[in-house]
C-alpha cells in the first residue's frame, strides 16, 4: 500500500507550520559562523556547496530550513531515515535520556529488545548483534570478526567502494584509497572489478554479468591463494553508494560467497548506507539478490537511529563464537546503551507504523518512471538505476563513449540549489547524481525535483548543443521493449527482467 | 571553592524522590533480560558482576537504581561525569533533537561554538577541532594526522596501555594485545615501560624516574631508527587508567616528548578517561605535567557528552594543514552533529555552573586522605595514587614484594556490591581499585565508601592472618614525613613533593 496521500496530508500541517515560523535558533551570523569553522574545524571537514554554503537551522520531515526561514527540500539525507526530528523519535530518546544512560555492562531491557526487534527483520541465521556507534566501527568490527573467525587475514573489496574513514576502512575503501601511492596500500586488500552493468567491465549487452563479475573475484582468489595468502572476507555494500549507486546483478552476491566460503572466508554485507527498507521490496538490499542469499556477517548504520550516533553488527552463532576464542572482550563505551536503543526502537516502529518500505516502494517507482521518460528526452542521462528510495542517475556527454558528464552534474546540482533543492553528485567520476531522500518523501516531492532537473536539463543542452540523437532514440526503444512495465524500477540494464522476477516473486 | 554541600542539598531532594518512586520501567523480568542477552548480544561484550549481574533501570546524579528500586552509589562510571542524566544536559539534547540533527556539511553554529569553548580550555596552540562519536574514533583519527603530518609510520605506545577497540587501536593497547601471539602483533608498534613509580622499572626510591623513564623511550626511539623505521608519534593517556591509575612523575611528557619530536614524531595525550577538570588541580590531566607541556595532538571522550556518544581530537594548525596535503576529505557521518555539540555545551556548561572541577580537587583530597589512612592500618592497602576524582588502589599480599591481591580486590569489589557501592577493580593484575565517579560524588559519599572498604578489609585481613608490620608502618610513616600536607593529592611516591609545587603554583 502507498501512503503518499496520508503522509502528505499528516505532514502538510506541520510543513506550513514550520514555514510560518521566523526562526530563532540562530546564535550569529552566516559570516562569522563561516569564519569560527575555518579557524576551529579541521580543513579536510568539507562543507556542501563550498562556494556559498548552507546554514541550516531546523529541519522536519523532507524539509531543511535555513537562516532566514528559508525551504530546501532534501533529496540527500538517507541519515534521516523516517524524516527529519520525527516526533515520536525526539520523544523516545527525550524520555530514556532522563531515565537513564550507560554502558551495556548492566543489563537493560532496551538493548535486548533492539537487538531481537533487528534479528526479526533478517534470516534466523544472522542472530547474535553488537551495538556500536557507527557504520566506521561497525565495518571494523566486521573485520575484526571475520580475521578472528576465519584465522586469515586477507580481504576482498570492490572497486570504488566506500566503507568507513577508520585506518582499517581507508584500507579497504578504494574510493577513498585511490588517492594513495602503492606504499601507502595495504598488502593485505585486493580489488575486484565494480559489478556495474552500465560502466564496467562486463556490461548489459553481457549475457550473464553475475557470474562474469563472480569469476573475477574466483580469479582473485585463486591469485592471492597462490602467494600463500588466505581469504578471511569479502566486503561489499548491499548497493554501491558513493561509488556511484550501483546495483550488481542478481546471483552476483550468491556466486562470491560460494567461492569466498570455499577459501575459508566469510560475506560481509555492508547495509550502512541502504538497509531499513530504503530498497522497498524488502528490508535489506542483499535481499534483492534472492531469498537464497544469506550473508555471514550484515553491518548497519546511518538510517538505524535517524541521526543519532547508532551502529550494529549483526553475525552467525559461529563467528561470535569465533571471536569469543581470542579471549579478548569487546567493550564499546557508547555503543548499546539505553537511549541508542530507545531510539532504534522507535525507528524500527516508525517504519512499521507509517510504512515507509511500502512507501520507498510506490514513490520510488513513481520516481524512476520519471527519470526514465528524462532519459528518452535528454541526451545527458546516460543511465538511471537503483531500487525505491535509492536511485541514481547517471550524466554522460555521449551515451555511447560514456564520457562521464561531471562539471554538467555540478551545474545541475548547483543550479537545484537555487531552487533550494538538496541533491549530490557522486560516483568516482562524480557524474552521477544520488537519490537517497528521507523515507517520507513523496511522489510529489518526486514530481517537482525531476520537472526541475528537466529544465536544468534542456537548458544545459540547448548550451551545449545537444540533441538526441536517432540512434540514442532507438537504444532507448530497445531497452523499453525489455522492460516489462514502466513502473518496475530502473536497472538501466538487460537484468531488468530477472531483477522484477524477483520483485514480484 | 569546594560545593559539597549546596551540591548534597540540590541533589538531595532528587534522591529522595527517585528513591520513593516505584519504578515503571522495566519491560520485563530480569531472567527473561538475561536470555535474551545470551541469544542476541555477542558473548564477547562482558557484563558487571557475572555471576550476579545487575539490571540498572533509571539513575541520577551519582546513584544508579535497580529494577527493585535498589539505590546503588555510582564510583565508576567517568561517563555520566556531570551526574547521571543531569537536567541540564537532558534538556539541551532534546530541545536539539527537535529542532535539527544533521551532519557537518552544513554550517551550523553548535559545531562552531562548541570547537571555539573546547579550544579556550586548551594552550593556544591547539586550535583546530574533529568532532567525532567515541574515543575510539578520536585515537584513530589521531593516528591517521600523526602519519599523514609526519611522513611515517611507527608508533610508540605504553605497557599496559588502553586506547579504544577499532584494529588500529588493538595494535597499540598492550592491555588489549598482551593476549595476542608475537605473529599477530603490530611491527610498527614499540611498546615503552609504563612510569609506574610504585610496580615499574623506576620507583619512587629512584632519584630521577621522570628522566629514566623518558631515556627508555629515548632508547626505544633510537633502536626502531637503527632498523630504518620512523617515529610518526608517541602516544599515552595522560593518566593511565584500565593500567591502573598510574600516575606518570612530572616532567616525564617534557622529556618525551622532545626526544619524540627530535626523531620527527609528535605528541598525542590520550586524554578519554581523565579530562574536562577530574583531576581538580587542572582541567586536563596532561597540564599536571606543568604549563610548560603542550602536546601535538590531545583527544577527547567518555565524559564529553556525559554518555552521548561524543569525542573530539584537538590538534595544531600545522597539523590539520599537513592532513589536508593528503588530499582526503574527513567526513564523519554523526561527528558534530547539532545534537551531540548541544549536548557537549551543556556539558561544559555545567562543570563551569557547579564548579564541578574545584569539586573533584576538594572531594578528591578528602578521600585520597581517607585512603592513606586505609594504608596505615591495612596491610593490602600497598599503594594510593590518583588526582582529583581519579583515584588507585592498588592492593597488595606483600609490600615488599607488591604480589598483587588479585583475589581480594575481587572481594572487596564483590562485598562493596552487596552494600549497593559500584567500584570496580583494573591493572594487569586487576588489584588495583579504581575510583572514577560522576563529579557530583559528595565527601560523605567518599566517607561511606572508604569506611564500607575499611570493614571488609578488616575481616578479610583477619581470615588471612595479615596483620601491620612493623616495618611497613616505618614505611608509612617514612612516606608521611616526605609529605607536605595530609590534604593533597597521593601519590604514593617520593614525587609527592615536586607534585605539591605544582598544584600550588
Amino acid at each position: 500500500m502507498c501512503l503518499n496521500r496520508a503522509g502528505l496530508s499528516a505532514r502538510g500541517s506541520v510543513v506550513l507550520q514550520m514555514d510560518n515560523i521566523r526562526t530563532s535558533v540562530e546564535k550569529m551570523e552566516k559570516e562569522k559562523t563561516l569564519d569560527l569553522r575555518k579557524k576551529h574545524i579541521g580543513p579536510s571537514c568539507k562543507i556542501f556547496f563550498s562556494h556559498d554554503p548552507i546554514k541550516i537551522v531546523q529541519a522536519r520531515g523532507q524539509y531543511m530550513y535555513d537562516e532566514k526561514g528559508q525551504r530546501y527540500l532534501d533529496c540527500i539525507n538517507n541519515v534521516a531515515h523516517v524524516g527529519h526530528c520525527h516526533p515520536d523519535v525526539v520523544k523516545a530518546g527525550a524520555q530514556q535520556m532522563e531515565l537513564l544512560n550507560t554502558n551495556s555492562r548492566f543489563l537493560h531491557d532496551n538493548l535486548v529488545l533492539f537487538a531481537q526487534r533487528l534479528q526479526a527483520t533478517l534470516p534466523d541465521r544472522l542472530s547474535v548483534c553488537y551495538l556500536v556507534n557507527s557504520g566506521s566501527e561497525a565495518n571494523d568490527l566486521a573485520l575484526r570478526l571475520a580475521r578472528q573467525y576465519t584465522g586469515h587475514r586477507d580481504v576482498i573489496t570492490l572497486e570504488n567502494a566506500y566503507h568507513g574513514h577508520v585506518s582499517s576502512l581507508i584500507d579497504i575503501s578504494p574510493y577513498k584509497f585511490h588517492q594513495l601511492s602503492d606504499a601507502e596500500r595495504n598488502p593485505f586488500v585486493h580489488v575486484a572489478p565494480s559489478p556495474d552493468v552500465y560502466r564496467g567491465k562486463y556490461r548489459a549487452d553481457h549475457p550473464d554479468p553475475a557470474t562474469a563479475y563472480a569469476d573475477e573475484v574466483k580469479a582473485l582468489i585463486d591469485g592471492v591463494q597462490a602467494e600463500g595468502r588466505k581469504i578471511a572476507a569479502f566486503i561489499a555494500e548491499s548497493l554501491q553508494s558513493c561509488g556511484g549507486q550501483v546495483v550488481p546483478p542478481v546471483g552476483y552476491f550468491q556466486q562470491v560467497a560460494e567461492h569466498v566460503r570455499e577459501a575459508g572466508g566469510v560475506f560481509i554485507a555492508d547495509e550502512v548506507q541502504v538497509g531499513f527498507g530504503r530498497v522497498g521490496t524488502n528490508f535489506w538490499a542483499f535481499q534483492l539478490q534472492g531469498e537464497d542469499f544469506v550473508p555471514d556477517i550484515v553491518t548497519m548504520g546511518k538510517p538505524i537511529g535517524n541521526g543519532h550516533p547508532l551502529s550494529c553488527v549483526v553475525t552467525t552463532k559461529e563467528v561470535a563464537e569465533g571471536f569469543v576464542s581470542s579471549g579478548m572482550d569487546y567493550f564499546n563505551t557508547f555503543g548499546g546503551n539505553p537511549v541508542s536503543c530507545a531510539i532504534g526502537l522507535a525507528v524500527l516502529d516508525v517504519i512499521a507504523k507509517e510504512d515507509l518500505q511500502g512507501k520507498a516502494l510506490c514513490v520510488g517507482r513513481h520516481l524512476s518512471a520519471l527519470l526514465e521518460q528524462l532519459k528518452e528526452e535528454h541526451p545527458l542521462v546516460g543511465d538511471v538505476r537503483g531500487c525505491g528510495l535509492f536511485v541514481g542517475v547517471e550524466l554522460v556527454r555521449d551515451r555511447l563513449m560514456l564520457t562521464p558528464a561531471t562539471a554538467e552534474a555540478q551545474h545541475v546540482i548547483y543550479k537545484l540549489k537555487e531552487e533550494r533543492i538538496l541533491l549530490s553528485a557522486d560516483g568516482p567520476h562524480r557524474n552521477v547524481l544520488k537519490f537517497k531522500p528521507p523515507m517520507c518523501f513523496t511522489k510529489e516531492d518526486a514530481d517537482l525535483v525531476v520537472e526541475k532537473i528537466h529544465l536544468i536539463l534542456t537548458e544545459l543542452e540547448e548550451g551545449l548543443g545537444l540533441k538526441m540523437s536517432n540512434k540514442a532514440k532507438m537504444e532507448n526503444d530497445s531497452i523499453k521493449r525489455k522492460r516489462p512495465s514502466s513502473s518496475l524500477h530502473s536497472r538501466g540494464s538487460s537484468q531488468d527482467v530477472q531483477h522484477a522476477k524477483h520483485i514480484k516473486a
